[in-house]
């Protein structure tokens, strides 16, 4: 749940500030099972998840660093999301049986009719 | 799509500057169907509503001289839109037959778990 | 799934003749859980709503002889459904217990954003 | 997400061990909103929600000595997590302001078509 | 919201005049996302789905000319908003930057359990 | 609705014996559109769905000989639905043009948050 303004004509109204829940899903792809019978760890996956939330959770964005000079549409976020779950398969969070995970895809519902995915296949 | 801001310690890190989407539905009910077969013009309801929503759309509540003082609760903001919408039935708005409307409910949702109803007879 | 039309300006080009999916949700109601533990026969009442439904579907409603002269609107099939659910309860076809039922209601979505509901004390 | 069997020939073949996954909303009723803008406060409530579940998840409900001589169906499981949430507000637990809830309404869902609710005033 | 009718003997009584409601999804996709933040301007989008709807809406399919012969099946009507969209696309109406697209996906659910989707590469 | 225990600490309190609605859905693919108007016969893939799932429903997986030694996670169900599926496709059990369909994919939905995918073409 996040505050944010956008920059551009195209935006019409949302260039002033207001604000968004997005319902964020992840999906992890590998070619396989892995041996115990999942694709990741939902519990890890999960922690990742929520993690990464956090850092923007309750939020204006407007004001981040991170995001500084960038217009936070749901489609940027999806990539944020995207890089920073990326970051973390990488850096082993995930654990045991992540290293076969092969792409991932991950939605931001802005509400009931418009939402946003980025996927792209993982290092 | 609003950003606003809470007070009280009850809100946790929602004190902050943040934002939500609200999906807004408007239930009308009445004891019997009117001769048209309707309960209500769906139609003029639906401007009715959309010119509601339009007053809050894209703001920055805490900005918002009418909430001024107010926490902007789901709640809270369920009862203004019941209010607003009462108003224009009694105001005739909603067309021939509206006179017959017993009571309104309107429910904000505001993510995949969490939202409010305000529900109240009409006059 | 069903074709009709509409008369009156009020609908404006649901006049024409068009047509919905209609999903329909029954919700049966009692004082108490019966002894069995539940508040009817799931199985039951799913083979009555199915055949009160497979009354009306895949037909043009302008054509049944048993709507002629109405406006088949989602609210008027609502009270259809509810009426003929009621009478199937009266007659025992819900089974052992049923008549401890107290109440019904019967909802139509005809969209994603567009339901029509109906209830009613059972006699 | 529970295992369970059932009792008597209307269950068909839920008589065998099987199981399900609920998803459980609870609505908290007033009579009009807290002067904080909030019906209940809502973390409290989750945490409530999430005790109340945390009793029963991951289990075979036909080894728990609460539910014994019972068919757990969804609408005896639905008064089971009212009495626990009632319990709970009763108790005080729910936090400053929750003396003014009126009702509670739970409902667990079993699947996309079938749900069962539980609703009561409080005392 | 239309009526039509199908040929053929699968269809059993679908093969009647009969109706559906289909919510309709668009998907545009692109490799990489617009300076502006956004894959493709939803305004003006959502405008373009809305004109072609409308030439559909509330109509009988088998008297549209544009139809005649065919079974306007959802599959069918998935890929005619597709071409009529990817024309849209081509032809500019969805505005500056709109030429990166490289793909569309369209989705119309015709009821809580059937959908039925067309996606392809644009030119 | 099926029970079933896991194997392996990284299944957590799911070691234990539980259970799980699954709401499956399954999406046939192929190159363009049958001369019918159609990707598949709906109602015959609905009954070899109806018929793959009856072989599972209310059972208590840990005790089906089909699944020894495994862990029947969400991930190792889609795979057997889908191969389930491929194999009555291959059968022709489908129907005249079936052996047009490239590609399956079969989702089981577990809760509003959990679901998993296996997709694959058809031989």
């Amino acid at each position: 749940m996040i505050a944010h303004s956008f920059h551009g004509e195209i935006f019409g109204p949302a260039q002033r500030l207001h604000g968004a829940t997005y319902v964020v899903d992840v999906e992890f792809r590998r070619e396989s099972i892995a041996p115990s019978g999942v694709v990741v760890d939902i519990g890890r996956a999960s922690d990742a998840l929520r993690a990464i939330l956090g850092e923007m959770s309750y939020r204006n964005l407007d004001d981040e660093p991170a995001f500084s000079g960038q217009n936070t549409t749901t489609e940027f976020l999806a990539k944020v999301v995207f890089d920073r779950m990326a970051r973390r398969v990488d850096a082993g969070e995930l654990g045991a049986g992540s290293e076969g995970l092969a792409s991932l895809k991950v939605t931001l519902h802005e509400s009931h009719v418009a939402w946003a995915s980025y996927e792209a296949p993982l290092r």
